[in-house]
């Protein structure tokens, strides 16, 4: 199985509203909610992809029961979130039907103890036993270390896991120091991590700092990935209009499920580029339109080769 | 004990954001939960004045559970709720902290099946019999009948115990039409009942349409009441800054409480607009400040005379 760690996971709630007015009062007219967070964004576009995973990290309180009950009902995904005394978070969508924009609001996450902290990194090595491939993703709730990422790529590497991790800031610039196999930073992400804004030069830079394979994406560019094997740029045949909620989460699915695969690099990234576009296209956020996919799947151009031995 | 009915309870939250802007992402600095429903805010205030209070209603799914859970530590405050399928509904108040306005988003509630809603009847008839009066607050969950209050309100008269009625638009025209003791609109709610923006024409409308006594709210104009028994206008003793949430269901409290101790009306009024005032001024949105209130009753001016026999 592919294990998925979401350590902040999130109960995702949408509302529709006519439309958004600030200090007015709004009667909200739909209201959805569905388990999210990165990890288990991940964790159903690679079952929806036919791949067994299981899901762990941290949840609690009556939005955590909510959460669970939900994934529950989620073909092919294991949850083994491990409880925490604190409430998972919620996050909060605000769509106006008048313009379509989405006002984003995000709770923090719960406190989480040292002990729980500890107990989930027992209850890690153990899933990684039978892991085929582990991917770290998101933000840290509140007392969770700065450096928490680090320590879980370093035990998936001891245990020779191939790992992937996807975060920002100060996690991932202590998670790429421990060496993961794979990182995917967006734009912003990578130019926070190594100050430079030059894609290539950024994305060479970061695997100096330790990461094996960087794999950038670039939004309507698609995704540049500089591995040890050579160098491919990959790009969405057209501009795909709609909601980018979750694109990046199915490019980590596309580069997890090609990697377990033992798919050659090119055809991971038109995978993921595909998955990411489809993602875009579906009128659900976070979910992939499949027709799209398979469609979009054909036509991803992809550039780039490998390095001389 | 005096009881409280609020059919569509809400789990408030709170957040904090460091300033609301539409369509972007937003990072919630402090999240705040209570229980909320305007007669469980109209049972806390009673319960702060030493009384008493039974609240009960309808609440379900996992914001039905945080909700009595917290109910559950507010002294003399009974959970009477009845479990419905459907999930109780969240309230979000954003506050925006740079300019100190908040922005409201209200779900519309859980769908109520027909049987809840006739299991809720029985169970409030079994109420009235230990009551001393009765609050019917707040709007009606999708599937409870526009004429639900009419029907409750009529319980209530037919055991003999005074009702009171706080609710707006269709529910409060049919409500008012089964001649309730006390119906509290504001000025919105008056006009839109009775066509008429002009209070003291639109309060007696009211009382035509079968109110005994109405008792207009009229913001900084404060409370004007139509009784059998008189007439009075009673006046905030200055204008009081800060966040109006709750406002009203501390004046019903002060209706309410003064209702079963046997004031005359003069002083029920009075000690509605000092509590009403006292909300205001609290930092808490919808608790009131205690020591605020004992030094505004002794201001409030009220004017007005009884009915000559």
């Amino acid at each position: 199985m592919i294990l998925t760690v979401t350590l902040n996971a999130a109960l995702d709630i949408t509302y529709q509203v006519p439309a958004l007015t600030p200090h007015a009062s709004h009667r909200v007219t739909e209201v959805t909610e569905r388990p999210g967070g990165k990890g288990l964004n991940v964790a159903r576009v690679l079952a929806a992809l036919g791949h067994d995973v299981t899901v762990t990290g941290l949840a609690g309180g009556d939005t955590g029961r909510t959460l669970r009950n939900r994934l529950a009902h989620e073909p092919r995904v294991t949850d083994t979130l491990l409880p925490v005394a604190g409430a998972t978070r919620r996050t909060i969508a605000v769509v106006d039907a008048t313009t379509g924009d989405t006002t984003q609001l995000n709770e923090p996450g719960p406190q989480v103890s040292p002990a729980e902290w500890a107990a989930f990194q027992s209850a890690y090595e153990e899933l990684l036993r039978d892991a085929s491939a582990v991917a770290l993703c998101g933000s840290l709730p509140p007392g969770v270390p700065v450096g928490a990422y680090a320590v879980l790529v370093r035990a998936a590497r001891a245990a020779k896991i191939p790992v992937l991790l996807d975060t920002s800031g100060e996690p991932l610039r202590r998670g790429v120091a421990a060496r993961p196999d794979i990182v995917k930073p967006n734009s912003d992400e990578l130019a926070e991590l190594t100050g430079s804004h030059e894609p290539v030069q950024a994305t060479r830079d970061a695997r100096r700092r330790g990461a094996h394979t960087v794999v950038a994406s670039l939004g309507a560019e698609g995704l540049l990935a500089v591995t040890p094997d050579g160098t491919w740029q990959a790009t969405p045949p057209s501009r795909v209009r709609g909601n980018p909620t979750g694109a990046g989460d199915s490019a980590v699915a596309g580069l997890l499920s090609g990697l377990v695969e033992a798919l050659p690099w090119p055809e991971r990234l038109a995978r993921s580029i595909a998955l990411s576009a489809a993602t875009v296209a579906s009128p659900v956020a976070g979910e992939f339109d499949a027709a799209a996919y398979e469609e979009l799947l054909g036509r991803v151009v992809v550039t780039g080769a490998e390095s001389a031995a």
